[in-house]
Formats: C-alpha cells, structure tokens, sequence
C-alpha cells in the first residue's frame, strides 16, 4: 500500500519564457538548448535584454510531478522557494494541479528561483537559471513519512547543483530502498552530465538509482563516447533499466538485453520543447506505476511530451488523464 | 512633430490566467465575462480554489500600448506597479516591448495589482482584479512632457475605480488638448459603466474625450437601452466619433450620420478573449496615427483582436508589424 504513486524532487522554478532569434543567443552566450547556471547580476542583464514573456511553473522534477498528478495519480513535491510572490506562485500551481507539496519555504532570501528561457524559432529552449531559494534544499527537507510512502522517487541530476541536495537525494533514496520502494532519476542536461558524471555513474553503479531517464546527448555525455550504440550498451550493465529519450526519433526502452523502441507522437509544429523531457517522464512514471509494460509507458511518455512541446510552457493546461484515455492507453 | 503615437493610461496587472468550468464560476459567484473587483481576502481566497494558472502582464490599456509598439508605433503607458516581483515582471515586459514606461513605482506596499482570469471552454474571460499599487496613481504621475508629446492619449474607465486616477485623467486631458492632441477612452466594462454611467457621459458631453470605444454591451450599459441602434444614436451626439465592437459580429465605427461596418476576423477557434477589446484598440489607434481610414482602423483592430483570442493571454508573442503586413493592410 502506497499513499504516492511518485515522489519527485527538484529544484522549483519559475520559468519567464521569451522568443529570441538564434543571433540573439550566440550574441549573449547562451548555449542553446542547454540549462545555462547565472549568477543574479546575469539574471538581471539577460532580464533587461529579454523580449515580453510570460511566466509560468516550471523546474524539471516539479513538471514531472505535475504530469503524474494530471495524468490522475498520486504525487508528491520536495522542492525549496521563498515566501515572495514568484513562491507563491509556484506553491499554488503545483498545488492546485493535485501535487503534496510542503517543503518549508524560505523567508524570502535568496529568493524564489527563476529561469529565463529563451525559444529559438524552431521551438528549442534555452534555459538561464538563477537557483535562488533552490541554493538551501538539504537533507533537513526530507520528509520522510513521504519517502516511504511512495511507490517510486524521480529525482533531477540538477540537484547535484546546490550544495546540499545531494545529501537529502543519499538520505531519501536510503529511506525508500529501506522501505521496498525504487528510486529513479533524469540525467537533466549534458553539461550537468559533465559536472557531475563519476558521481551520476556511482549512484546507478551502487544501486542508489535503480532506473535512469536520459536524453541521447545526456547519455553520450555521461559515457563520453560519439556512439549512441555503445553508450547503450553501457547503460545496460549500470541500472535495472535505462529509458532514453530521442526528439522525433521517439525513445528506447532497454532492459537487460532487451530494446524496446517506442514511437514519437506526430507533431506538426514545434512550439516549444521546454518540459518534453519532464512530461516523457511523468507519462511513463505513471504507467510504471499502474503496472504497465515498458512498452506502453514508453507510450504515455511520448503521448504527454508531444503534447507540452504543441504549447509555450512546461506546464498542461489539459488533461493528460483524458489525453491518455482518448489516445486508448489508459 | 510627436515623439509618440499613443500614450496609454491605465491600471497596471499582472495576469494570473487558468481554465475553469461554468459551474465554477457560479459556485464563486463571479460574474462571467465581468471585471470583478476584490480584496486581499477574496484574492486569496479564489487563488486557493484557482487551478494551475501562468502569468502574463496585462491590464487593459497597457496591452493596447503593448499591441500599439507591435505594430511598430511609438507607445507611452502610465500606470502604478510596486517595487516587488510581480512589478518587475510588468515593467520589463510593457518595457521590452518598446513601450516607454517610467511612471514611480510604489515601495511594496500595496503590492502590484493582479487579476486572477478563468477562462471557460467557450474562451470566455471572467476577471478578478484586486488593484494593490494601481490604488494610488494619481495626478502626480501625469508626466507632462509626454502627454504633450503624444498624438493621441487614450484611458480606461476603469481608472474610475482608484480614486485619484480620474483627477490623473482631467489633467492629462487637459494637457493634450492645450497641445493641440486628440484624447479618446475604452469604457472598459458594463459593471463599470454603471458604476460611473455619468461621470462617462460628462466626459464625451463636455469633449474631454473626443473619441470612444466600447463593445455593445457597455454602450447599451451607458444609454440604458436594451436597442443597440437607440443607443448607437446617441453616441453619435455624444462624441466625435465612436467605435464599437461586437465580438464575432464585427465591429461598428459612427461619425456622425456615417456607419461604418467592419467585418471580424475568421478564427476557427476561440481560446482565450482576454485581452480581445484592448488588442482591437490597438490597431484600431495604430491606423489612426498614421492616417488610414476609419474602416481601415477597423480591419486592423479586428486583425490584431483576432489573433490575440487564438493564444492564451492578452500579450502577442508574435508581431503585429508582421501580420499586419502580411494581411495587406500596412
């Protein structure tokens, strides 16, 4: 018996979403489509800099918490904002989506994290993100009746950013392995990859991470190597299975020596590809938790991605339980 | 000579947008398609029961400054925001879009204004306005060189609502027309028509306001007629010309005998109205500030309302310039 389906855990942000030309990236030196770390007097000159935008939740873990509570399971929230109103904010939408969430909000300093993300013509997203009240996420947030209540905890890799989030992921993935419960992760990024890679690879390897969520990029990163074949490969011996994320070339399921490959879903346009990765997850998050096949979990996660990268934000406005249900695969 | 085309006036929100149900709004007793105004408390109050929401700047007059620097003209705004968040938020978006804006922000306290915005599946927009820092704009914050500097200064009545914001505005007017500058009005909603019916007419009656724009609700709201043509007649005496819209119906500009019907734009489907009234404003004064007939105006208010509907929010993300050009019409 469980009281959460999933437990995910990440830095909370806010994301101020802006169109911008490729031109205006390189002129400021964002790496595209990547999550590019500043400090606040860069988060104040690219503010300056940014076009009209909007604002809405975001952060990695909490869209994926988000996603499973829309699909209609049960999830849970560790994740660190300020009382301010950019905290409020972000307390209310994963709130009202249907999410526990109680980590105890700072008293307004540093405060609430904020990424600006900037959508390239083509629908990729840029994203610049200044940690904020993310900075004080510790082992003090775990809230440990939660942990074992939960069936799986998703993490971010981005949590190996602040200082000491990784020690609450060390503490909460003994309290749920402790409890019979697994304990998954997203590689987030290549570049997190690349900061944090022998200690990424020490979790799977220790059995801290039963299971693993990556991007192509993020898993050549993690094994440095230009094969995608022999990265999988590698993949394979370091977790109880690895789920790996393509773009338009769908994803790849392996377990063991099995490979299962799931279709994208059809896309016409690309609006903006902030959240794909997080929303993939939550779809087959949910499914895994519902008992599922590989296969089919693969599925919801291509169904709920196809459907945030139609929208700006990473955030549904619609259901992804009716999605899901209408698509025939819930 | 002018150094801007339009000078907007009005009160400075952020928009707290999310979808909701019929019944929803009823069991809140918000009135549908209305400005609502609230407190602190029933702010709070509604956000607790509010779904996931994203936020945008709006507020009447300021998205029709906004609307006015997309189509590539020279816009102004005066309107009241704190120094916090969500007034940062505002100031960088009216301002990244070319608008100037240097009205003095208030230190906090009230905090900048919010309306929390259900919109229902046919697309339509109830609001729930709680005016915080938009309270104290008043006649200290008319900056003159600029009123005296813009071709055509246009309000909301909803500035009404504050209390000194209406002296901000006999003043304003006052400066226009020694400068030899048209000033014209939105009367923003029926609620606040009645609410201020005479205060309107005094203001069309004794030329403080040389033009007007309402949807035929708040023009049948002003005359107290259940006729649109009854009413239609007396804003003909009323003021040098008015402009008059109809939703999917088009819209109507009266110059004394002269009627002019303008055809709507041909949208599929409607996702958001907020900001449908502003956006028409916009092109329509767009139009007018370089000169293009009434009916023209009108085709380009009807454009730029026409494409606003179609996205979530009453900001553009794309470029009026562009879709006016595209469309011919510029």
């Amino acid at each position: 018996m469980s009281d959460y389906d999933v437990l995910c855990i990440g830095n909370a942000i806010v994301d101020i979403i802006s169109r911008c030309d490729d031109a205006f990236l390189v002129e400021n030196g964002i790496i595209k489509g990547a999550m590019n770390l500043i400090d606040v007097d860069r988060s104040e000159l690219l503010h300056q800099r940014m076009g009209p935008a909007i604002e809405t939740s975001g952060g990695s873990a909490g869209n994926t918490a988000a996603g499973v509570a829309s699909f209609g399971a049960r999830a849970a929230f560790f994740g660190k904002v300020s009382n301010d109103q950019l905290g409020t904010i972000y307390r209310h939408d994963i709130r009202a989506q249907g999410v526990a969430f109680d980590t105890t909000a700072l008293d307004g300093n540093p405060p609430t994290a904020r990424s600006m993300i900037f959508v390239t013509p083509d629908g990729e997203r840029s994203m610049n993100t200044y940690l904020g009240a993310c900075m004080e996420l510790g082992p003090e947030d775990v809230e440990e009746e939660k942990v074992r209540a939960s069936r799986i905890t998703y993490f971010e890799g981005y949590l190996w950013d602040p200082p000491l989030a990784k020690e609450a992921i060390r503490k909460t993935a003994a309290i749920a392995h402790a409890a019979g419960r697994e304990v998954s992760m997203t590689l987030s990024d290549p570049f997190c990859v690349d900061r944090y890679r022998e200690e990424f690879l020490e979790l799977m390897r220790s059995g801290t991470v039963d299971f693993v969520f990556a991007n192509e990029h993020e898993l050549i990163s993690l094994y440095q190597t230009s094969s995608l074949e022999t990265a999988l490969a590698a993949l394979r011996g370091d977790c109880k299975f690895g789920v790996v994320t393509r773009s338009e070339r769908g994803s790849i399921v392996i377990r063991g020596d099995e490979t299962i490959a799931v279709d994208p879903e059809r896309v016409d346009t690309v609006v903006d590809t902030t959240g794909a990765g997080d929303l993939y997850a939550a779809g087959f998050l949910f499914g895994y938790t519902k008992g599922l096949s590989l296969a089919d979990c693969g599925r919801l996660g291509s169904l709920a991605a196809g459907l945030v990268i139609q929208q700006v934000g990473p955030r549904l406005q619609t259901s992804l339980k009716h999605a899901g249900q209408q698509a025939g695969l819930i």
